[in-house]
């Protein structure tokens, strides 16, 4: 057995813990069950009690627990392992998750915000392995993301950088909950994907999507399915996003020029219906990309990338 | 006398090298007269010759040249030196400008791109002095940029990082020599201001800058003396300016999180006119400008501040 990281997923949804080996591949999962969600405190024994367990398990044979990483959604302060506030974890407010989980298990925690890392763990183990200067576009809920730059997370003077979910990429465009118009997360999130179907059945412009709100099934998964069907106002909902995604990876390539840049989270499965468009936008929108082209490709860990980043922060640290 | 470096600027209107003390202070200038123009070897001959009649000036008293740095504008290679094209040099085509000059002057030679050596200087000794993690904006003929994170120029995967000037901030906007349109450099230059004006001339919108134009005097300073002067399209004009300095600079804040945002080149110089529209566009489209302000400021070296990065190069290389 070789060392291993335990990596700590504090998502809005789900709370997940895996013990990971030196080479990021998983070796051990744990859900937590939901009932914990009560606060901070039930929380965080909850998870510290999965640790415990998990370096037991494979604490065996000379192998050691060399760590662990939390990734959390959320505004934290690096340097003190500080949760300021979280729009994901209602009640979470000023918690000293680090030294929290520290006291509790007596092993080293790093705090990391979930969507670096995911960056993180799709830079060591998945789409993104041998790749120094990356970025990661999460499309989720909402659309975040994290940048790697020489290897090592971006973070920013006030470790705010990579909020690309917030880039405006339509001027005009969508009132997004932040306060700006056109946001690139209003045009490339779960949730825009249910927006714009609601504007066209709104419209009276889909009797294919009219029929799937009256049966309550107006999601941005059977709204895909709908565009693969051939529906004309599913498939130009996915154009519009790819489109604004094309604007926003033009936008990164210009300031950042990343080797890769990675699609990740639940909406990157609806790759086939808005790849087209956003290949097509990307080099009218960026000289760089059509002088040296970027990849752009998908994740490849799944829900496991900010686990498997969690514990990279453990096994190399800094 | 303490120890010095030389900072050339191959720019494309003037070819400056200076003398550069090591606290970022210049300690002489020279403008190579505009003859030498006539290609690479010519440059390259005169301000070698520059440089060693600078090093012979200073390297007294103990004192010595630590290096050389030459800020180019164009694309280079930076592992080797090589300048691959510059649109602003016509004729420099896959020049060894770092082993050329070093041939000559028998002194290390460090090349970079213009505007990363102008964020370089103003972050030595300029408006960004202790700053780690800034931006600078060069509103000139185009718009350029240079990023600094954590003290240190970024460069990218290809050496094309910071090409601020490119990013959209009006998807269906004036078209760009690039190909685009709506890039920021369509709204921030010198170029985009006259532009600007002709369309307000050619739309019969403005009197007054229809009487600069007769008299073929509608240049950017002209117009911002308009704007001064109280002439309401010209006025309107750097308000488009500060609107798109203000969604372009709102994105650099959601990618980056940077401590400050400099402005310089010549057209920054019309802040008055800008600032205030930029100002009030920057906080509706950047929550996080909202919850940490990012101060924005002009810069402070002039045209001395590539000069300045450039010898910073050298004196503090890597």
């Amino acid at each position: 057995m070789t060392d291993f990281a335990i990596g700590v997923d504090l998502g809005g949804t789900n709370l997940r813990v895996a013990a990971v080996d030196s080479d990021g591949r998983v070796l051990e999962r744990r859900q937590l069950p939901a009932e914990v969600r009560s606060g901070p405190t039930p929380v965080i024994n909850a998870l510290s009690d999965a640790v415990m367990e998990l370096r037991e398990r494979f604490a065996v044979g000379g192998a050691k627990l060399v760590g662990v990483g939390v990734g959390v959604p959320g505004i934290i302060f690096l340097s003190t392992g500080l949760l300021k506030k979280s729009p994901n974890l209602p009640g979470w407010e000023d918690i000293p998750v680090k030294e929290e989980i520290e006291r509790r298990i007596g092993t080293k925690v790093y705090l990391e915000n979930d969507a670096n890392a995911a960056a993180l763990g799709e830079a060591w183990a998945g789409a993104a392995r041998n790749v120094r200067h990356l970025c990661l576009l999460t499309l989720g809920t909402g659309v975040g993301g994290g940048i790697i730059i020489n290897g090592r997370i971006l973070h920013g003077f006030a470790g705010m950088a990579a909020e690309v979910g917030h880039m405006t990429v339509e001027p005009q465009g969508a009132l997004c909950g932040c306060g700006n118009h056109g946001c690139l997360e209003q045009y490339a999130s779960a949730t825009a994907i249910v927006r714009m179907a609601r504007e066209a059945v709104a419209g009276e412009r889909s009797e294919g999507l009219r029929a799937l709100e009256r049966e309550n099934r107006l999601t941005s998964k059977r709204i895909y399915e709908a565009a693969c069907g051939g529906d004309p106002m599913a498939k130009e909902i996915f154009v519009a996003m790819g489109r604004a995604l094309g604007v926003g990876i033009a936008t990164l390539i210009n300031v950042l020029n990343p080797a890769l840049v990675v699609l990740g989270g639940g909406v990157a499965a609806a790759w086939d219906a808005f790849a087209p468009a956003m290949f097509d936008e990307l080099p009218r929108r960026c000289y760089i990309h059509r002088e040296i082209p970027v990849r752009i490709e998908r994740a490849q860990l799944g829900n496991d990338a900010g686990l498997v980043g969690a514990a990279y922060l453990a096994i190399q640290p800094g």
